[in-house]
């Protein structure tokens, strides 16, 4: 039986911060060291081994997978990094404090900017020093792959790419997958493997820091997942993540 | 100009030890972590930036590198991990202690087994738990690529595909290479770079820690190379290693 895992990375300073954090490369806090430390411990004693490792080209990303592999003794495995694992980028809101954008725009705009599948937040000039196309890791992207903003629908269909040519082909030669990445990267596999709905899907959160294992058939369908660990702070982690944009 | 950085990891436990290490998967001790944050310090101040990142299976060269690339915000390039970076197999005398060895066989004896370019150190049977064919990591060689102990001349044999084939053509692209290996492996690219004699190559010493520069030519000829940093702390460092097997 296959399993995958999906590890959303530990909070980050400006989770902390409460702000929209999108392609900004921030790290994290010490609270999400400790949580990234606590999943590969997690993953450890549950038994699981990898054999290679995807992320995106984000820091709290790749921390927190290094942080895993060291916990597991992992370090020698492969790690592949991609920009298609990164964070939903957040256009003009990124840097943004979450509250004050509500205060600003009211919590429905912004529900609607945060979870709405298909609307994606204000565009970012090309001239913002937020623009990415000014960011060496992605030099060698064409110009109209780099988003200027991105809904889910956006973040779906450049990582389903990754999925299908790099990722899935792995699993399917029998290697055991971890993929540590971002909220909206890994809600827009679960919401391809798990055929979610665009309606269903704006309620799914992912917590920060919590193995998600999938168990999968030979076509990589899924048989059952579930969140390793305590299930008491995992629902809290969840009801965490719902409340952060509430002015 | 075409600049090349090689890096010998920082102290590990066993260099602490002065035990013979070889494929044992030791960490760097609290100093060797200290020295590699000082690497990429040494080299973020040089105004060094990679675009890609070679090193060994090894922990101690792994985290050696991802300090590096910590402290120089540049953990999203691409990293390549290969076995043909490895130490020096040690064979027979991996975990033994320099000194001891020395003293049961004699500083003659052990310098050869340390220095000389073909005459490797006692072989590792096969039921020996420190045979690398049970390590999940080498599970992709072929029987005959696994070592049962090394000398200089076989680290060499084995590292100079990788050069070859993979790093070379990089570096000819125009890719700003690290390469963050061992003792053994970067003192057989610097052999072959060098062109340094099988009589010349037993007195040259790599320290930890200290990144060593090459300028190249456009056919990879190398026209200067130097060591970052403080030129006096290097001269106690070479002399250090030099220093190691004295009973």
């Amino acid at each position: 039986m296959i399993k995958l895992v999906l590890l959303r990375h530990g909070e980050s300073q400006w989770n902390r911060e409460n702000r929209f954090t999108g392609w900004y490369d921030i790290d994290l806090s010490e609270q999400g060291r400790k949580e990234a430390a606590n999943a590969g411990k997690l993953l450890r004693e549950a038994g699981f081994v990898f054999d290679v490792a995807y992320t995106s080209v984000l820091k709290r990303a790749i921390r927190t997978l290094w942080t895993v592999l060291d916990e597991m003794d992992l370090m020698w495995i492969p790690v592949f990094k991609s920009w298609r694992l990164n964070e939903r980028h957040y256009g003009a809101l990124q840097g943004l404090n979450k509250s004050e954008t509500s205060q600003k725009y009211g919590d429905e705009q912004v529900l609607v900017w945060r979870r709405s599948y298909d609307t994606p937040p204000p565009v970012l000039e090309k001239s913002d020093e937020r623009y990415p196309g000014s960011d060496p890791r992605y030099a060698a992207l064409a110009e109209e792959q780099i988003p200027l903003s991105e809904c889910l629908k956006d973040t779906v269909e450049r990582f389903l790419p990754l999925w299908h040519e790099t990722i899935a082909p792995e699993i399917r030669k029998g290697k055991n997958v971890i993929i540590a990445a971002h909220g909206n990267s890994l809600r827009a596999l679960v919401k391809y493997l798990d055929h979610i709905s665009e309606e269903d899907i704006v309620g799914l959160n992912i917590p920060t820091g919590i193995p998600l294992v999938y168990e999968l058939d030979d076509e990589l369908k899924p048989l059952k997942s579930y969140y390793l660990g305590d299930q008491e702070a995992l629902k809290k982690a969840v009801a965490a993540v719902a409340g952060q944009a509430k002015a």
